[in-house]
């Protein structure tokens, strides 16, 4: 993950207040009764692996006028009991930050460890596939959760469509309503989208796999196949259409942790699943301590 | 749930457009290809739970031109299966609001179902306790997750602190900084806070329990205590101070669905947990179906 | 008063931004006329009171880019003829701010004034009573109109609720329109509301005012009720429930000055009144003077 | 006053919905807990005077779902016990806008009837004076509070200045800042400004009056002088110019009800005064009453 | 073009409000010294072209309250006196929206025309290019203009990137930046970027051109280059790679309605430009009047 | 130009970010494949004109986090090849703004470039005229386009009004829409409307016009009517009315710089055209260029 360009932390810098405000309201009526010290404070990790949300505490701290003396960096392992941040400001400041603070980095957290259960087991494997997030996301907080899937993914995770205008996305729905045949639709498609566009189609059996991988899509999706239909589905294209012309191959559909390694192993360049960012798997906890 | 008044849900209404516009940004240019015929829809239960979320699709497809046909009703059962609502209008208009409306929906059955589970516990017993959330909620849809709180909850749950400034909470934190004793505290912040505000204070003892109690504040929370320690400290409290002046008794920290049971059989009013909307332990999926 | 905290500031400075931009929209075409110089300006009291709005002003001089070279604080005495504010900057950044820095601070320092002017009756008095606020406050002003009161009030005053969801309070349009006795009424209000919140009735006579602190609510308002009817109300309710539960008792409806006295004398614990907010009964004058 | 296009009344709706949601927030606690049914209700004046504020309450019912049965009109005259409005609707809908509709009706209608007062004695001389408001309102009610100068003054009042873009406007300020002559000063404005403004000029003695008024102004503010100093300066500047040239006459500065009358008399065109906006002299009270 | 779906029009509603609020704010000053009558206006044309805006004008109609009789679709042909629009509704809401109205048709139509051109030469060939835009637009106002490029192309146009996270394109300054050879540039951009996202890459040379042909680009822009070496170079490419594995060509740079038939001859598929979004080559008139 | 107070760049600041939003959304997928280098940066111009949009490119680079080396003015002239700006800063915060900042200073210059051009044939005659813009300009971003036209006028330009209630402007429209004689129609004008504001009136007849003087309106827009005859016409109002009396003249409709010189010569105070903003005859090209 490279980190942002100062008019994107700029932009982020405002949605994070808006979360800010939405947990203070008129004022946090408890800190106010304490004297406003200067204090320190740890952010420290109850579970074990992969921290996100640094960047996000980062644009948080400069919003509350408070100092980072230490931090990890998004993306590094945790373990039980680790210093994450190290933070010294107002008690104020600190106390008024701490439940959105952690809520946003929990979450980021549990997303990015999740993430990089699915890569592990691609890296046990000798193959190069990528973990794709999809769509099922939680409302207003997309941009945080897909960010995650980056973070956690360590080079082999793919944010997949931001939003509805990012792809050409086929689905069994459209091919139902089209009224056309799958060489047809994808022509159609082709010739109404921007070229700038990738072309996308979702396919339940290897006969409407071939038919529209000969079509030209540019990605062709097996939604809710077993892994070894996948598997001869991918090598009959092949020899039908040679290394060159071949689409990205995406498997899709009920795939967790549980039986994601046969899917590494079928062939497929993307693996895409809601289970990291909807519910994600692994749930990471994280508290913050004011230090005397 | 009493339903919205007619500013309330227009409130509402502006908050889900906010999501929508996430999703579509520039279009759904998938949508687009396809003829825009009139057709019908069904969203299905593919769990079973508590659905939730029902309001809010029907603002949704007030927004996006959609009618609805039938549908259940918040907080009603569902099971593997079962139609939640069955609507009618333009393809582009339904598929356009699809993934917006099933990740509400989800989330918040999800939630809510979740509730319920404690719910249930409660009902076998024969005690009179609330399951509450807290302020561990997904940044920018909390709104949502505690509404799904009180739908799953069906009397028996409670929103706790929408936000910071709805009720004075003493952690151990402010104890530490304030340095006074606990009567002088809760005198202090009773000194200091509006008339309209309650004071709360979270303890990790019987002894200061004790003392807070004395002090007059009008709830305990009871911080990852042992429920017999809870229920032993209860006692106490009430053969010293009598049933008329006790305070409202809440038990806080790591309670799940495994455990809560001897946290209803502990006397406590109050049980509060995050379990329930930040990685709510029941998950529900929710599909939509386009027919012909 | 205690200070805000770092993100309260930065919430509050978006309010005045707008309300800068309400005087400004294209710019200020008189002041762009004169040469830009670095001057120094006062901010002159011209009448005796209690001054209010100085944490607004240095956050709009942080916004114009003036310079503080001296400020009195929230709170502080005023008198006719004394200097508020030095502030050094460019003429264009001074003359810009001044309509809507005055505008803020003569309504809040009215405000603030006239709370205080019911605080010293008060302090005369040997009763510890606090005056409150109502939500009769300007759409759209009520967060400075409200931290006025504080700041007037020193310790004796009152926010009341901020707005509807902060407090179940029971008015006789809710009591007539619940088809319920005021006992029923309470306890269906307890069983329906968060724990973290209170209930307050209001009554009109004596005998419902018994009727409903037996039912335990946790405010009693008695509203348009005479001073010594109010005095031996509260003396039977004590002599009835005892010292430890009975309710906090707030006097209210048409309070003025005039006749607070009365209130004051009469045992309740607040008196809330909108003359503070809605027609201040002191007004403050200021005025900023460009020196040389 | 001129009823609004259908936009502008779009635009107001915006900012009407943003007060009822500064009251709201998460909704009114109170009235869910009573039956939601159809009732009607009556918005009766506790004073006399000019009602003001109808059209912003005919948005509010619109916003919340009320109807309107019967409503009198922007300026017409109230007296105690007048019914102003009769609404229908469910009984939440009324009650959670009851606060915000009589705040902002109050606050307008007070404003209207102040200025009412300053036009009646303009009536019941010959003249053909305006009284105008000023810059001096409240910080983001500044349109409403204009608009009730309008509708009070039924053509004998005027806006002045919305903000600092509407005129130019030379107090002294400027004038010991610009270090020009008034001819010069008056000249160099007219040269630097839009040919679409007007000129305005602040004037302290009779002398300053004359040489501005030679300097072909648009209009000249007489500020903080006597009527006769004021009646003999016009003369002399009318003997001077002749009738044809001579710019627009405005009286301003610490007048009052008490005292306008001699500046009505004085031979001004427009007389300005922060009274009818920022202190309302006359207080208008407003209620509401559910029937059953 | 496809109509908007219903919540697609919703948004942009709301980009329309806020233009017509630009234009509006405190009110057409002019208009309501009319009476209010009900009329009816017509929209003209003063050029020969194709209209666009009307979608727009359909919205800006209702947020104003003003019914359309008879209504010309986008795309279609005007000549000058050709009726666009009949309206129908009150004299005020007409005059208030009508420059809004017109400003936003003329430049839509302005571009849709000068867009149309360049199809009409496109059709004159046997080619089949596309014309696409750029990001060269008016800040703010870019979704009006990409759709006006749209309707004007009729099949023949194409957006290109909306914004800058809808392609990886590669130009000279980030191949200068890269210290990477081409093919590992492209690789590299292959690996980091989201499979969904298309890689383009411009080039300013034959033999550039080939090397990330080579390199599997997805798209090759020839920047600046003479068409002859355009079809020459892609020729080379063709012959290497054949049919099958090509990428997409875009001819970019400098091009007009002068010189552009030279580049769809060269065989390339897009042609972008921003001349028909920035400084339109054909410019429409239009106006509305009011019929009595 | 004077330079904008502190507060004014604060406002400005906010809609430029809303530019750079409407380019980036997610981010620069391109330049995030690089390493972030500190690099410098030439803003080039090349064509010949007026610069304009600086003091936007100074707040642009405030926003991105880029220091500016060296910079010209707004209104300096410049030629091909001329560096009108020296950058600074991290590869990616220059790459991510480059096409905002042109798209911004191209169309501003192109503006300041046209009004120029106009006022170049003022300054060769001996009169003195204004051009002065209309409200033909881009939604959402005529505070830019008006800016320009100050900027290039350098003097003898006018923005006109900035919108509906800056001034009442009859046009032939209203005058037929009323009902009422040209004297009435003004006297009832200047009874309905602030004495703040001007009243203007459109005329296309000598007769009109005539008649419109002599009833005293503010301005007199010879609107699509003959230099010569404009000539004659207001040598007939200042014989009958004097040089004291005579309103503003102003010309409008269909002025280009082919046509502009007999405008200039034919005695108008102002001459308002929409070429300089709406299709500037003028257009410079400006590019960003990355040096090692």
């Amino acid at each position: 993950m490279k980190s942002l360009s100062t008019v994107e932390t700029h932009i982020l810098k405002r949605k994070i207040e808006q979360f800010l405000e939405e947990d203070i309201r008129y004022g946090d009526i408890t800190s106010t009764l304490l004297e406003n010290l200067e204090v320190s404070a740890k952010i420290l990790s109850k579970s074990n692996g992969i921290v996100c949300g640094i960047q996000e505490a980062r644009i948080m701290c400069d919003i509350c006028g408070v100092q980072i003396l230490f931090s990890l960096n998004d993306g590094d392992n945790i373990q039980k009991g680790l210093e994450i941040m190290h933070l010294s400001g107002k008690l104020h400041d600190l106390l008024i930050m701490e439940r959105t603070l952690l809520n946003i980095m929990m979450r980021m957290s549990s997303i990015a460890t999740t993430t990089n259960e699915y890569v592990k087991l691609i890296n046990q494997s000798k193959n190069t596939v990528k973990i794709a997030a999809t769509r099922k996301t939680t409302p207003g907080f997309r941009l945080f959760e897909k960010r995650a899937v980056l973070v956690g993914g360590k080079g082999y995770s793919d944010t997949h469509r931001w939003s509805l205008d990012d792809m050409v996305l086929i689905k069994d729905t459209h091919i139902a309503a089209s009224n056309r045949t799958i060489p047809d639709l994808v022509a159609f498609a082709k010739s109404q989208t921007s070229f700038s566009k990738k072309i996308e189609i979702e396919v339940q059996t290897a006969k409407i796999a071939i038919l529209a991988a000969r079509s030209g899509v540019d990605i062709l999706m097996f939604d809710n196949m077993k892994p070894s239909i996948i598997k001869s589905t991918i090598q009959k294209i092949v020899t039908e259409l040679g290394n060159q012309r071949i689409p990205i191959f995406e498997a899709s559909g009920n795939i967790t942790l549980e039986n994601v390694s046969e899917y590494i192993e079928s062939g497929v360049d993307v693996i895409s699943t809601s289970q990291i960012t909807f519910h994600p798997e692994k749930s990471i906890d994280i508290s913050l301590e004011i230090m005397d």
